[in-house]
C-alpha cells in the first residue's frame, strides 16, 4: 500500500473511533485523532495522502519499523497452523521464543516468563521479588514509567501516577543520577554517581533494608527522559541489593531489544539484573508480547512450590512466532548493529550540531536510537520550555514545535519539554537526515519561546 | 494439518519448553506440560498422534474453536496490512471492533477501552469506578477469578489471591449467592436471593455505603463453579448499587460472547451494568485482547479530565481485526444460537442421565456451553470430592478422574472437586455426545471415591 487520498474511507474510520473507542490517557472529549491509513518502514500516512516520517516507533517498539515482509510472513504462517492455545502446553514458538530470548538475556538471566504487555511483566517481577525475599516493600525511581496496572503504576515515577496511587502498595521513590537536573547538587558524572548512591544508601537505612523486596530501575529511563545513567552507578546498585538481599529488577520494556545498538541496555554497563522486563521491541509490538527473564536462584524458588500468577494469553504462540521471526530478522540484517552506527555516526553528530544552532536545546542525550533533546527557554539557568506536566497554555511552545513537526512531514515524540528521537533500529542514513532536516525547523519554532529570542 | 507421530519434534519442543518457559501457576520443576502441535474446531493433538477432544476451550476462550478459516484469513489480511499502530489514532480494524462490540453490549455500555487481556480490563474498571465516584473501596465475591495483577488479584475471590494479598487494595470480599453450598442456610432459590442481597446490604452498612466506588461480580462466575444467580439477584444488586451511587462492574471475560448461549450473559437477567470486561471470547484468544464496555455517565466522566490510565498495545489492530471476524462469523454461522442450543438439547439432557447412574455427581448446573459438574464424596452430606484447594494425595480422586477423561480422548477442565463442560461454542451434537461418552467412562472412577462405592 502507498499513501492515496480517500477521504470518505478516513471519516468512517475517525467516525466509529469518536462514536466508540474510549483512549489511553486522554480527555474523551478533547482528542482529535488521526486516521491512519497505512504505514510501512519508517513511514505512515493518513487518508488525505500525507505520509509522516516516524521518529517515535509507535510508542517505541517498532524496532524493525513497520509491515517488516518477513515478521507479516511468519504472522500469517502461524496462524494458519496453531494461532493459539493455552499456556499450560508445550508449543513450538513458544519454546523456541523462550530459547532465543534466554539467549540474548545477560547472565543467568535464562527462564521467561510471558506477559502480554510491559505493565504485567512489571506486576509479575514484583510478585517474584516479594514472594523470594518475604518482603514487601519496593524502591523506584522518580522520573520512570513502569505500566498502567496497580503496581506498575504505583511503581511510576511521573504525573500517569498521581490519579491512582492510593499510597497503599509498599512503593517508595527514590532520585536517580540526572546530572542536567541533579537532585544531588553534583557538578560531574562521577559526583552525581557517587552522590545517587549515597542518597539510595541513605533511603534504605532509613526504610528498613530487610523490609524491601526489590529496586525496580528502567536500565536507561525512557519516556522519563532518556537519562543515560553514569559510569558505576548500576554496578553500584547491584553491589547494594547484594549486600542487603535485594532484588535488582531493571525495565527493558523500552530500552531493550535493540533500541540503545545493544540486545540489552544492561550490556553497556556490565550489570546483570535478578529479574528483568520486556515488551514492545521483542517482536515490535507486531503482537502484543511482553515477559520477565528470571535468573537462576528466583527461578528455583518457584521450582517445588507454584508460582502463583499467570494469564491467560501467556506464552500466546502468534505473539511468540512474531518474536521468533522478530529476533531473526535482527540477527540477519544486523539491526542492533544499525542501531548503534546511525546512533553514532548520524544521529549524535547531527543533534550535537543542531545543539550548536538552536539556543532552545538545552542538552541532548542519549545512545543508539534513543535520545532526548531537552527543551529549554534560557541555557544558563536551565529552566524547562514548559513547566513540569504543563497543559493547555503553558504548553504551547511545545505544542508549536510539534505542530512544526508534522507541517514538515515528521511525526515527533513528545513528553512535557522534550523531544525523543526514536526511530526504528533499521532506520536508514537518509531517514536520520531526513528527520534531522524536519527537526531543525521546528526548532526554530521552539527558539522563538527561549530568552536568546 | 492432522495427527500424526513426529516424537523428534515433540522432544525438542518439550526440551527447550523446561530449559526456558517459566509457567503460570505452577511449581516449574513438577509440571511435564504436554507438547501441542495441532489443532483445529474442536480438537488439538499431540506429537505422539493423540488427539483429545477440548472440553476447555483452551482456558474457555475458544468460543469458535481452533483455526477457523476466516478469522484466520483475517488474521492473515491484517497482518500483510498494518499489523500493529499506536493506541492514540484512528485506525479502522479498532474502529470497526469498538462498533460492533458496542452494538452488541447491553444498554448505553457504548464506549469501549481495549486492553491485552482480562486482567487489564477490570484494573481499568476499577479505576474508572474509582475516578469517578471518588470513593476507594471495591466489593468482590469469594468464589470468583478476576486476573492476575494486584487489583484483579486482590478482588479474586479464590486461592490464588492469598500469596499476592497483602491486605492493602481497599477490597472486601462478601457471599455471593451459591444454594448448593448456601452461606445463607437457604433451602430454596428465593430465599438464597433474599438472603444474599440482605447479606451485601449489610456488608455494605458495615463498610460504609459512602467509601465504596464499586461492586465487582462475574455474572455468572466461571472458574469457581459455574454458579448461575438465583432469578431477582442480578437485578437486586443493581437496584442496591443505584441507591448508594456504587459502579456495578459485571465481569463477563469468561461469560461473555456466546459462552452462556447469549452474547452476553447479563441479558439472561436483564441487567445493564455500569461497566462490563471482557476478553477471551471476544476474538476467541486468537489474538490477546480484552476491555471494558463503559456506560454513558462513567465515559462523561472523562470527557473533560484526562482518564489517566493507558497501554502501549491499547487497540492492537491484529487483535481487533481478529475480533471484528470473530463476531462476524459468530452471526454468520449463528455460534451463540448453536451453545444454547447444544446446551438445552445435548449437554444438559447428556448430564442429568450421567447424575442418575452416577453417584460422585452432587450437583450439574449450567447454560449454553457454560457447564460445572460439583463431584462430591456423599451426595447428602455434599462433601466434596477432593478438600477445598486440594494437592498431592488429597487430590487423588480428580486426578484420577483427569487421567480416566485423558484416556478415553476427552480433555476435561477441572477446578477443585468440579469438571467443567465448557466447549467451543460451535461444538457439534456428535462432538457433545462424545464428550459426555467420556466423561461417563471417566465418573465411574471418581464414583469409586464416593460413599456409594
Ligand atoms: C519502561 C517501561 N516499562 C513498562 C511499560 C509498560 O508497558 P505496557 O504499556 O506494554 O504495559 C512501558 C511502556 O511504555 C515502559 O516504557
Ligand atoms: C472472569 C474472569 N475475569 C478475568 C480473568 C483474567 O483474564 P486474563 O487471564 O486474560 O488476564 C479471567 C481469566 O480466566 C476470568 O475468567
Amino acid at each position: 500500500m502507498t499513501p492515496h487520498v480517500d477521504s470518505r474511507a478516513g471519516a468512517a474510520v475517525k467516525a466509529a473511533d469518536r462514536a466508540h473507542v474510549f483512549h489511553s490517557w486522554s480527555a474523551q472529549g478533547l482528542i482529535d485523532p488521526l486516521a491512519v491509513a497505512g504505514a510501512e518502514g519508517s513511514y505512515f500516512w493518513d487518508y488525505e495522502g500525507n505520509r509522516y516520517l516516524d521518529f517515535t516507533s509507535g510508542l517505541v517498539f517498532t524496532n524493525i519499523g513497520y509491515q517488516h515482509p518477513k515478521v507479516v510472513a511468519a504472522i500469517q504462517e502461524q496462524a494458519a497452523k496453531l494461532s493459539t492455545f493455552a499456556p499450560a502446553f508445550a508449543v513450538e514458538p513458544r519454546s523456541e521464543a523462550a530459547r532465543l530470548i534466554a539467549e540474548r538475556t545477560p547472565g543467568d538471566l535464562d527462564k521467561i516468563f510471558f506477559t502480554n504487555g510491559g505493565a504485567e511483566a512489571i506486576e509479575n517481577a514484583v510478585r517474584m521479588a516479594r514472594l523470594h525475599t518475604g518482603r514487601h516493600k519496593v524502591l523506584a525511581a522518580y522520573r520512570s514509567y513502569h505500566g498502567g496496572t496497580t503496581t506498575a503504576i504505583n511503581l511510576t515515577g511521573d504525573p500517569r501516577r498521581w490519579a491512582s496511587d492510593n499510597g497503599t502498595s509498599g512503593t517508595v521513590h527514590f532520585w536517580a543520577p540526572f546530572l542536567y537536573r541533579s537532585a544531588f547538587y553534583a557538578e560531574n558524572e562521577a559526583e552525581e554517581c557517587a552522590r545517587a548512591l549515597q542518597h539510595l544508601e541513605d533511603t534504605i537505612a532509613f526504610e528498613g533494608p530487610a523490609a524491601i523486596a526489590a529496586i525496580v530501575l528502567e536500565t536507561i529511563p525512557g519516556t522519563a527522559g532518556i537519562m543515560t545513567p553514569p559510569a558505576g552507578y548500576l554496578a553500584g546498585v547491584r553491589e547494594i541489593c547484594d549486600r542487603y538481599g535485594i532484588v535488582f529488577v531493571l525495565d527493558e520494556v523500552m530500552a531493550g531489544f535493540g533500541r540503545t545498538g545493544k540486545w540489552f541496555a544492561a550490556e553497556h554497563f556490565d550489570v546483570v539484573p535478578d529479574l528483568m522486563t520486556f515488551a514492545k521491541g521483542v517482536n515490535s509490538g507486531y503482537v502484543p508480547l511482553g515477559g520477565v527473564a528470571i535468573s537462576g536462584a528466583i527461578a528455583e524458588t518457584f521450582d517445588k512450590r507454584p508460582y502463583p500468577g499467570g494469564l491467560t494469553y501467556s506464552g500466546h504462540p502468534l505473539a511468540c512466532a512474531a518474536a521468533v521471526a522478530t529476533i531473526q530478522v535482527m540477527e540477519e540484517e544486523r539491526v542492533v548493529e544499525n542501531a548503534a552506527l546511525i546512533g553514532e555516526t548520524v544521529i549524535a553528530p547531527g543533534l550535537r550540531e543542531l545543539a550548536e544552532r538552536h539556543p532552545s536545546i538545552g542538552e541532548i542525550r542519549g545512545t543508539g536510537m534513543f535520545w532526548a533533546l531537552d527543551l529549554v527557554k534560557d541555557r544558563e539557568t536551565r529552566e524547562p520550555l514548559v513547566p513540569y506536566n504543563a497543559s493547555g497554555a503553558d504548553n504551547a511552545p511545545m505544542a508549536a514545535f510539534g505542530a512544526a513537526c508534522k507541517k514538515n512531514g515528521l511525526w515527533p515524540f513528545i513528553n512535557m519539554n522534550r523531544t525523543h528521537v526514536v526511530p526504528p533500529c533499521n532506520v536508514t542514513e537518509a531517514e536520520a537526515k531526513e528527520g534531522l532536516a524536519a527537526l531543525d525547523i521546528a526548532l526554530s519554532a521552539a527558539d522563538e519561546h527561549t530568552t536568546a529570542a
